[in-house]
């Protein structure tokens, strides 16, 4: 269903309506950092494996210090990674590796700072000792065949671990859409060009295609002249060769804004035109008659830079079945925003130690201004239905740093 | 100066005093996403560099509609991108679009909606035009030759769509060392392995990888056996082809834990030995005789896991010149630990609407239970001076998800 000028959660709406199931494919682990997990993760044996040594020291039946016994004979010294030995008399010991099998015939594990060891025998210089201690019993943190991790969700180092731990040199993975980025506009020439008095250089389009990185989607960039015809045969052949378009420039009510009618024209249908929000209003959204997404961002950058985080992301996490996750902080000035429309104000942000969020808004030219990103954190969403957004209340907020 | 069983804020310093100047290095705009940026960001023209028009209209000489015009007949219509024209007839407007140069003799735009066009006129339908109204003056933003953005820090797309705008076709970024990760430890087989009753396969060593590959680093993975001669050659020539060392394994009091003399044998000189922590205690800190830093890290899963989020970030991020920065959480629950150590506890963070972020403790089985590490996201820092850490108070958080 066509729709225009809708507000910003229908828009969510209609672009999740869209959403796509991604191909799953098989990445090797080494790679495989920054993919989302198409497989469940499944523990292939007891976690730990066997009886785990947990420090380094010896090993005894506790029977025999419950009998007063406190110095042990070394029977013999294992390391890691040794099979599993026994101890043949309980009076003696075994001096044991952390890592290691824990032997037969013991059951307790004394660590080197409570040992005297001398000509061969380790005296206890304890009191008390539990049995059963400084063991990682088998199956104490997971029992084979239970579900570690759910397929979804990005991996990070905690999966690789685990995954790494479960044998698995290749995951299972989803395969990311490739995206045709394309910038619009004859005011606009290449980066590595000079440009004219009249002419800026293309610049939205590089930080798209960085953020769509971030999120592990390539992509490649193009641009189009503002020419009808020309138009028509790029974004033809595009569609035919990309996965999802991001459209930049063309779609406000400018003269030669022939995006729409172009798209029209290819049977890329639209499903709404213009957002309640500043900045981005002139947003457009449609899919091809191949369900292919057609994203087509207000040329202006901080609009473009808006959309992106925004619709794109939302786009993408409906795709991989994630909920939305926004960052609530804290107002620390009063904001006043009169007109009915959602407004995302590029703010500055700052962890207090008191253990809050507190949000700065920064107010530039308008969204031309795009030097005032470089000078904040990310952008709060500020609803439609009120006027003034008081100091201390709480809004949600994107964040587009990628500290370390 | 050669310390043992130093306090974590001590580590810190004297990893900071280890720190590296990195290279610089350019790389194309297309591929600088997560560099660090090595100069600084200038802006080559004013911004916008021309009286830039904001919106879709007309443009008009305000003059005329204070001697009281209404209806202006259009002289032409110019669309970004084209060259400046001038305003023959101050009684006519010039149709214009967004994005492009200000004609000569106008100093005011009316956007569409504010007009009615008939026979190639254009009616202003306002009582009252402020001058000036809809145009985004030439260097509003920032002049020319401002610094935009200094040297340092991570390129986000913010930065990155600067870069563009200003012709930066390449990069001025910091070349970042390049890392051997190594496995100690004879109970380790390869991943694709199916280990003996008595093994395990290599873990730490992936998520390791993952998470140096998260800060921009590449690494190789190796893995040395337990014998003394053989560590030997093999650390020998990494510390010859690679930037810095991260170990796992073999620093602890064990028999075999070997590593500490074949470092002291090929003249890595020791900084520290254990610190007062919990996880991670037997730590390894040395620098080589050409200054390459080892870090040798516990092989206990959560321990390199804890070692590398904390003391390898650290050194980063201090070669980076970037201050540390935790993020500050408030305790869900009480924990009690009595230890007079740094304990860094996993746990779950949630960030609630009302603009707190709190984080729930997930006690897992001790060190080795690296499990645990999927259901949580971070773990807390808290301080040895107390026992008893309650529900409400603040501490600093390490994250080590990655989320879009």
């Amino acid at each position: 269903m066509e729709r225009s000028f809708i507000s910003y959660t229908e828009a969510l709406d209609v672009i999740a309506d869209h959403q796509k199931s991604f191909a799953v494919i098989t990445v090797p682990i080494v790679d495989v950092g920054g993919h989302f997990l198409a497989e469940d993760l499944i523990a292939d044996r007891d976690f730990p494996p066997y009886n785990r040594v947990a420090m380094d020291g010896i090993a005894i039946n506790h029977s025999s210090f419950a009998r007063g016994v406190r110095s042990f004979p070394i029977e013999k010294t294992v390391g890691a990674g040794a099979p599993q030995v026994a101890l043949e008399d309980v009076n003696n010991c075994i001096e044991i590796m952390t890592g290691g099998i824990l032997p037969k015939n013991v059951d307790t594990v004394i660590r080197y700072e409570d040992l005297t060891i001398e000509n061969g025998t380790a005296a206890i210089n304890l009191e008390e000792v539990t049995r059963r201690k400084n063991i990682h019993f088998k199956g104490m943190d997971i029992a084979q065949g239970t579900i570690i991790k759910k397929a979804g969700g990005r991996l990070s180092s905690a999966e690789i671990n685990v995954a790494a731990s479960i044998g698995k040199h290749e995951l299972k993975v989803y395969k990311m859409p490739k995206a045709a980025i394309i910038s619009t506009g004859d005011e606009l020439v290449d980066v590595h060009e000079t440009p004219l008095a009249h002419q800026i250089r293309r610049s939205n389009v590089y930080g798209i295609k960085n953020t769509l990185q971030e999120w592990g989607i390539n992509s490649d960039l193009k641009h189009i002249p503002d020419d009808k015809n020309e138009m028509e045969v790029i974004i033809d052949n595009l569609l035919k060769d990309y996965d999802f378009l991001v459209i930049t420039g063309g779609v406000s009510k400018g003269k030669y804004d022939y995006l729409p009618d172009v798209l029209k024209n290819l049977g890329v249908v639209k499903q709404f035109h213009k957002i309640k929000q500043k900045p981005g209003k002139p947003f457009w959204f449609g899919v091809s008659n191949e369900g292919k997404p057609v994203f087509a961002l207000p040329g202006n950058p901080v609009s473009s830079f808006v959309c992106t985080y925004i619709y794109i992301r939302h786009w993408l996490r409906s795709s991989l079945k994630m909920d939305t996750n926004f960052t609530y902080v804290t107002l620390a000035e009063d904001i006043l925003f009169k007109p009915e429309l959602t407004f995302f104000i590029e703010s500055k942000i700052k962890n207090l130690d008191n253990g809050t969020i507190v949000a700065t808004a920064v107010f530039g030219n308008g969204s031309g201004d795009f030097i005032n990103l470089v000078n904040t954190d990310g952008f709060l969403i500020l609803p439609p239905e009120k006027e003034v957004f008081k100091k201390g209340e709480v809004y949600p907020f994107v964040y587009y740093r990628n500290e370390i």
